[in-house]
């Protein structure tokens, strides 16, 4: 039995909720049975010695109202998990909170797997990322998985795992790593395309794909932060204070104090990237948006970058998330590609993390007991 | 301890134990160790319950020929692994052996696991897969991985199986599998591409891309043994006897004795492939060969098919492989693309697949003992 605990049921942590109640009820589930047996977010915590049915899970928002919920106590919420008897225990945390991230190593301390979306924990403090590395080090002690930081559901971090464990030698990835931009960069710049750069940003908020304030995608931290998770578990020493990182935000329009005011006066900037665009495309190039790890010469960054018409991240289409690993092995790079955001994707990325910790250590088939 | 016995070290083989050998020199070693206990092929065999050094693998060819060797005895192989204590233990085919695969029940019946990028096992009669299944089903028994049968080393089985396992439906697997063929159609079918379909052959021989008679590769069946295999672990009752396969050998040669004469006349069939090409050209689309799973409408098949010029299958280059997954969580595909085929990354694959062993099994640090 493995049993789960979810921190931070929103988006990503209902949907992962919905796969695991269909989980319990697939033929599946005698070979890895999971069970829910915790459930906390910011207010309210629900904790389940005999673990939830699916009717508990399939309105959790009630299960965490009702009255066998308390007031949300994380400290409590891990001394009861790290009592379950009976398989090994996880904790998801589907936040994307600095706070519990923090708490990892007393999780792991207290023999508690860690499965997670949320990249402060990989992509924050390098201290942080050591000592989480190293309490997940001990081949029979907890373990740590966050496939769905870079890529969401993409085997991205299982396949850069598999490589540098096997000793390839990794040369560069390189990737489109953000959904928002990639939707943008593949509609403003491509042969034929005659949309302004802010109609392009305008119609990407309106149909929910950016931030609240676009600037939060434009700026490119998230990229950042996605570029250091897989640097440093490629073996690098590398963070987001020190990656030079290119903010497409135009400076002026840096400070102005809301994300209406910006996006009122991005027209302004149309020519700058409309100008950008042109040399690319006379060049026979399109405009991308990329992360780069450079495996070799530390020159690893953030940045607008050219891409040939025939290049794989030129034909890139939707919101796609695509990465390049170029190995020792892989010298024509190893490429994956699809929706690199989503709820049911991301849920689905946490979910074959929690297979493989059930494979590993849940093999046995007593119920939980607190 | 892992312990690993190689049956028919060859080309893929041979760059595996290179593989091994570096890992038992790096620090990762420490935490996965992993000892090659055994080597067959079909004349000699070595046994050793200390674990070959270092040496003894970088020179496999010569330690098969030693005094600690002794003709081939494929049962007595396996009952001197089966009698290892320490760990658990693992048998790589490496062969394409039909004969091989089919002693994978009575290896995982003695506890032992098996790994693979021998294709037979898995395409070949059902009742065997069944079986091997069935063996490898029990939760703490011993294992089958062969992710290697499929793409090499990319991360293509491992993906279907996460997709599968957390309830994902497997709407389509569409590919190009086969290194050969892609080469192929890659230099044929292109816009403003101008040789002959023969000449391309001619090339794609010369450079060693091919079987050593072409005709292996352009009857489609290395493809639908690859078809077999997804649409089985993706729970389809698909077979190569059912599964419609287009050869695309003109039928006036498929009966022509050599290779060579083969090789002479196919130039007479030249218009015919340019008339395909022309037409699909005219119609913006080039030519692929290519594998599909149906996980819908049962209409599997293996097929000279068309792609628009901006499809991703259109763009591949080199003898690169491309497999495309459409599901429920993923109506736009996950696309996985890169070198299917090679001696370094196979071994990849199947290393891979030996660490997943190592972790959920090998966690006695034991030394081997026979
Ligand atoms: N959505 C995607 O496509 C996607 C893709 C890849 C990765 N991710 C990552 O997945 C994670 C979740 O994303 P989401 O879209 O599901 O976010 P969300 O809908 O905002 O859900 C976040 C949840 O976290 C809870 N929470 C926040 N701070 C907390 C705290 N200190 N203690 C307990 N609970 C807390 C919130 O509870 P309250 O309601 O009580 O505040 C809420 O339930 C993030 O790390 C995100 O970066 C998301
Ligand atoms: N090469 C690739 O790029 C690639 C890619 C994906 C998958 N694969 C698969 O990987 C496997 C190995 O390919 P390879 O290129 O390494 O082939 P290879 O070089 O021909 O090696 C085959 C080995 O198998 C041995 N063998 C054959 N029959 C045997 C038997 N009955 N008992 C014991 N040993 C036997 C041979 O030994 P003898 O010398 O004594 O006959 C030889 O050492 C095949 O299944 C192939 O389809 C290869």
């Amino acid at each position: 039995m493995l049993n789960v605990a979810i921190v931070g049921p929103g988006l990503v942590g209902g949907a992962l909720i919905e796969q695991l109640v269909a989980h319990t009820q697939s033929p599946r589930f005698a070979r890895l049975p999971i069970a829910v047996v915790g459930l906390i977010n910011s207010k309210r915590m629900a904790l389940s010695s005999t673990a939830f049915t699916a009717a508990d899970l399939a309105q959790w928002q009630t299960t965490l109202l009702g009255d066998s919920a308390e007031p949300a106590d994380l400290s409590r919420f891990a001394d009861t998990l790290s009592a379950v008897s009976g398989g090994a225990t996880a904790v998801v945390d589907c936040t994307s909170s600095d706070a519990i991230a923090a708490l990892y190593p007393s999780w792991l301390t207290r023999g508690l797997h860690v499965v997670t979306p949320n990249k402060k924990g990989f992509s924050g403090e390098m201290s942080l990322f050591r000592e989480i590395e190293r309490l997940a080090s001990s081949p029979l002690g907890p373990n740590v998985y966050h496939e769905a930081t870079v890529g969401a559901g993409l085997p991205v971090l299982s396949t850069l795992n598999d490589l540098v464990r096997t000793g390839d030698r990794i040369i560069k990835i390189e990737g489109i790593f953000s959904g928002t931009l990639s939707y943008l960069f593949n509609n403003f710049s491509a042969p034929g395309a005659s949309h302004s750069f802010s109609a392009c940003v305008a119609v990407a908020k309106a149909n929910g794909y950016t931030e609240p304030d676009p600037r939060d995608d434009l700026n490119g931290m998230d990229v950042a932060r996605k570029v250091t998770i897989l640097g440093r578990v490629a073996g690098l020493d590398i963070g987001t204070d020190t990656l030079p990182v290119e903010n497409i935000v135009p400076e002026a329009l840096r400070g102005v104090s809301t994300a209406e005011e910006f996006m009122e006066r991005l027209p302004e900037f149309d020519d700058h990237f409309s100008q950008l665009n042109k040399e690319a495309l006379q060049s026979g190039s399109v405009l991308r948006y990329v992360g780069f790890v450079d495996g070799v010469e530390g020159q690893s960054s953030v940045k607008l970058a050219r891409y040939p018409l025939d290049h794989p991240f030129a034909s890139l289409k939707g919101s796609d998330n695509i990465i390049a690993f170029t190995t020792e092995r892989f010298p024509n790079p190893l490429i994956i590609q699809g929706a690199g955001a989503g709820a049911a994707v991301t849920a689905f990325g946490i979910f074959s993390d929690l297979i493989k910790i059930a494979e590993r250590f849940g093999s046995g088939l007593a119920d939980p007991k607190f």
